[in-house]
C-alpha cells in the first residue's frame, strides 16, 4: 500500500482521507473520487453498523415530525434524488440497490392510534406532502393480510425502499472502482498545528490530506486524536431489529409502518422474500446486545399488525447503533478545527440522507462551500464549542 | 481407518457399531466400551441435534403424568443414577458435566392454573413423590423475582439439572477414551439374510458388526438400508428454545416450570451464568426453523413469569428435534430386525434417560438380556410389526 504522499507527487489534487466506510462515508468518497479528488477510506471493518442493520425505508413524509421542517426539506430533496441515485450506482457498480417505489401504509389500532394518525394526516395536508387517508376496510384491500383490528390507515406513496445491505455492498464496488483507496484498519485523527492533517492508520502509516471526512457514524465522537469540542458529541441509540423470511407468495407488499396501542412498529417486505420489522430504540451506551424485552415488544406489536408472520421463520435478531446529534439532525460540514469536515449524527434517516449528503460534503471539497440547503445542518450550529 | 474386521481378527469380541453420536450414543458406545466391547459410533456431526438442544432438566417428578406410570418408574431410576453416572464420567473425561442439584419449583399463575398445580400435587401424593405446596408468598421468598402475579408454587427438590452441552462433550471425550471409535460419517445400515450386519460409511468403508444400536433420534426413522417396519415409526417433534445470559446475581437459581393461563414454560439457569427458555412442542416434520410465533410466546410467557428477564441479552433461539415414538416412551432393545438394538424415541426425557439407557442396552449387548426395568419399553411392544 503506497503511503498517500505518492499520489500528492503525482500531483493529484485536493486530497481527502473519509473516516468511516458506512453508507454515508462510501457515498462520499465515491462521489468525491468522481469529482477527481484523491480519497482515501479507512474503516476497520466497512458496514458492520448501523448501515447494515438499519431497515432502509426511504420516509420523508411518514417520518415528517413537528418542529423539524427544516429536516424534512433535506430529507425531501434527498428523496427526491434517490432514483438517480441509485440508478447510477447500479450502473457503476454492477450491482443491485433493491430501491423500490411501492409506497408506504401508515396504520393506526384503537382509537388513540387513530387520533395520532388523523393528527398526521393533517399536518402533511398542512405542509403539502401527498398522503391519502384510507378506512380499515381500504387498507385491508391493499394488504389482506393486516388484521381485523387495523381501524384506518395513511397511504403515502413517496415513501420508498431501499435494501440499505444491497446498497452499500454497491457503493463499497462503486468507490473501489472509481479509485478509491480503502484502508481495513482503524484511524486515528492526525492534528498539526491546529489543523487537521490526516489519519494515522494501525499499521503506523499516516495518510495525510488535505481534508479529512468523518463518517464515523456513532463512533464519530470516540476517534483518537479528536481534540475535544471540535464537534458536538455524537451518541449510540440502539435500535433492535428483526429478520424474517417470509416465502411466496409475500405476506406484505408494502412498507407498514404501524401505531399499535402507542407504541410504534414497522414491517418492511423486501422484494426478495425478506421482511424487516423494527426498531427499538435504547439509549444504552455501546451495548450492542439484542435483549428478550427488545425481541418480545417487537414480535408482539409486529403480530398484532400482521397476525399472518406467526408461522415465518425469524432468520435474524441484531442491534444497529443510530448516531444521534443533540438535536438528531445530521452534522454536515466544517467543523470547529480546520481541515476536518463532520458528515455524521443522521441518526434515523442516515440511508435516506446518503445521496443528499455525498453530493452535499461532494460540494463543500471541491468548490470550497456547503450548498445552501445544507447550511442549516452546519456542526457548529449549537454554538459554544470552543 | 483400519477396518473393523481388523479388531475381529485381533480376537476383541462383542463387536458393536452405534448409528448417532448424540447423548444416548455416545453414552451406549462409552459403557460398552468400558465393559470391553470393541464399539465404533457413526455420525456426521455429533451433538447437532436434540442433544444439545435440550434444556437438561432432569424431571422425573414435575414431567409425571397421568397414564405414564411405567415411564415415570425409569425416569426415576435414571434420575437416581445421574449424580454416579455424572461422576465417573467427569472422573474419565476430566471434563465437567454442569450436574445442579437445587432443585425446581413449579409455579402457578391464575386461577384454572392453580387447579392443575393443586391436581398435580394430589397425584405426586398419590404416587409418594416428595412435593411441596407454597403459596405465592413463599414462592417468592425462594425466587425474589418471580412476578407477583404467581399465585401458588410446589417445590420439588429432587428434580435437577445437567448442562446437555457439557454431558455432551464430556461423553465424546470419555468414549473417545474408552476406545471407541468414532467416524464422522453417515452410515446406511447393512442387512444380510434377514439380519443386521453393519453400517456402509459414506466412505464405501463397511463396519461389521455382531450388533447396530440405533440411536438417531428422530432421524431413527429415516437410516438408508433400515427396512421398512422393523422398528414403530420415530417421528420429529419440534422445540423452539432459547438462550439468555443472566450476568450476577443470577435473576433465578431454580429451575422455573410454570403454567401460565394455561400454557407451559420453563427457564432453567446455569450456574455459569446462562438462562434456557423453552419449549415450542411443533409437529411439522423436519423443519427446523425458529420462528416469529414461537420465540414470541415463549419470551411472551417467560415475560409473565419472571418480568426482569426484559433486560438480559437473548445470546441464541433454536430448535431442536425430539423424536417421538407412537407413545413417546423410548424404544429400547431388540428390534424385529435380529442384529438391530433400538435406543431411541426417548421424546421429552432423552438427557434424563441418558444414564439408564446406557446401562440397560450395554446389559443387552453384553448379557444378551435386557434388564428387567427395561422391558417395557421394547420396540416391539406396539404389535403388528412384520
Amino acid at each position: 500500500m503506497s503511503p498517500v504522499w505518492k499520489d500528492q507527487e503525482r500531483g493529484r489534487g485536493g486530497d481527502c482521507v473519509v473516516l468511516g466506510g458506512g453508507l454515508i462515508g462510501l457515498a462520499v468518497a465515491w462521489r468525491a473520487a468522481l469529482g477527481g479528488l484523491t480519497v482515501h477510506l479507512a474503516d476497520p471493518e466497512p458496514g458492520v453498523g448501523a448501515s447494515t442493520a438499519a431497515a432502509g425505508m426511504l420516509a420523508p413524509v411518514t417520518e415528517a415530525h413537528y418542529g423539524e421542517e427544516r429536516l424534512l426539506e433535506l430529507n425531501l430533496r434527498s428523496a427526491r434524488g434517490y432514483p438517480a441515485f441509485t440508478a447510477e450506482l447500479e450502473d457503476a457498480s454492477g450491482l443491485p440497490t433493491g430501491y423500490d417505489a411501492r409506497g408506504t401504509l401508515a396504520v393506526a389500532f384503537d382509537r388513540d392510534d387513530r387520533a395520532v394518525l388523523a393528527e398526521t394526516a393533517a399536518y402533511h395536508r398542512k405542509l403539502d406532502l401527498d398522503s391519502t387517508p384510507l378506512t380499515g376496510r381500504e387498507a385491508r384491500a391493499l394488504e389482506p393480510m393486516l388484521a381485523p383490528g387495523v381501524q384506518a390507515a395513511l397511504l403515502v406513496e413517496r415513501d420508498h425502499q431501499v435494501d440499505n445491505r444491497l446498497l452499500h455492498r454497491a457503493l463499497l464496488e462503486a468507490a473501489t472502482r472509481a479509485g478509491v483507496r480503502i484502508h481495513r484498519s482503524r484511524a486515528a485523527l492526525v492534528v498539526e498545528s491546529g489543523r487537521a492533517r490526516g489519519v494515522r492508520l494501525e499499521s503506523g502509516e499516516t495518510l495525510t490530506a488535505d481534508h479529512v471526512v468523518l463518517t464515523a457514524g456513532c463512533w464519530s465522537s470516540e476517534i483518537p486524536g479528536l481534540p475535544p469540542d471540535v464537534l458536538p458529541r455524537v451518541r449510540p441509540v440502539r435500535g433492535q431489529i428483526l429478520r424474517l423470511a417470509m416465502g411466496t407468495p409475500p405476506l406484505v407488499t408494502r412498507t407498514i409502518r404501524a401505531m399499535v396501542r402507542g407504541r410504534y412498529v414497522y414491517l418492511v417486505p423486501r422484494a426478495h422474500g425478506e421482511l424487516v420489522i423494527g426498531a427499538t430504540t435504547d439509549e444504552l451506551g455501546f451495548d450492542t446486545s439484542v435483549t428478550s424485552g427488545g425481541v418480545y415488544e417487537l414480535l408482539r406489536d409486529a403480530h398484532e399488525v400482521v397476525p399472518g408472520i406467526t408461522e415465518l421463520p425469524l432468520v435474524e435478531s441484531r442491534t444497529g447503533l443510530r448516531p444521534g446529534s443533540p438535536d438528531n439532525a445530521p452534522l454536515l460540514g466544517e467543523t470547529a478545527l480546520p481541515g476536518l469536515i463532520a458528515a455524521t449524527g443522521h441518526y434515523r434517516n442516515g440511508v435516506l440522507l446518503t445521496p443528499i449528503t455525498a453530493d452535499a460534503i461532494t460540494a463543500l471539497l471541491i468548490d470550497g462551500a456547503l450548498p445552501e440547503y445544507a447550511a442549516p445542518f452546519s456542526p457548529q450550529r449549537f454554538g459554544g464549542l470552543s
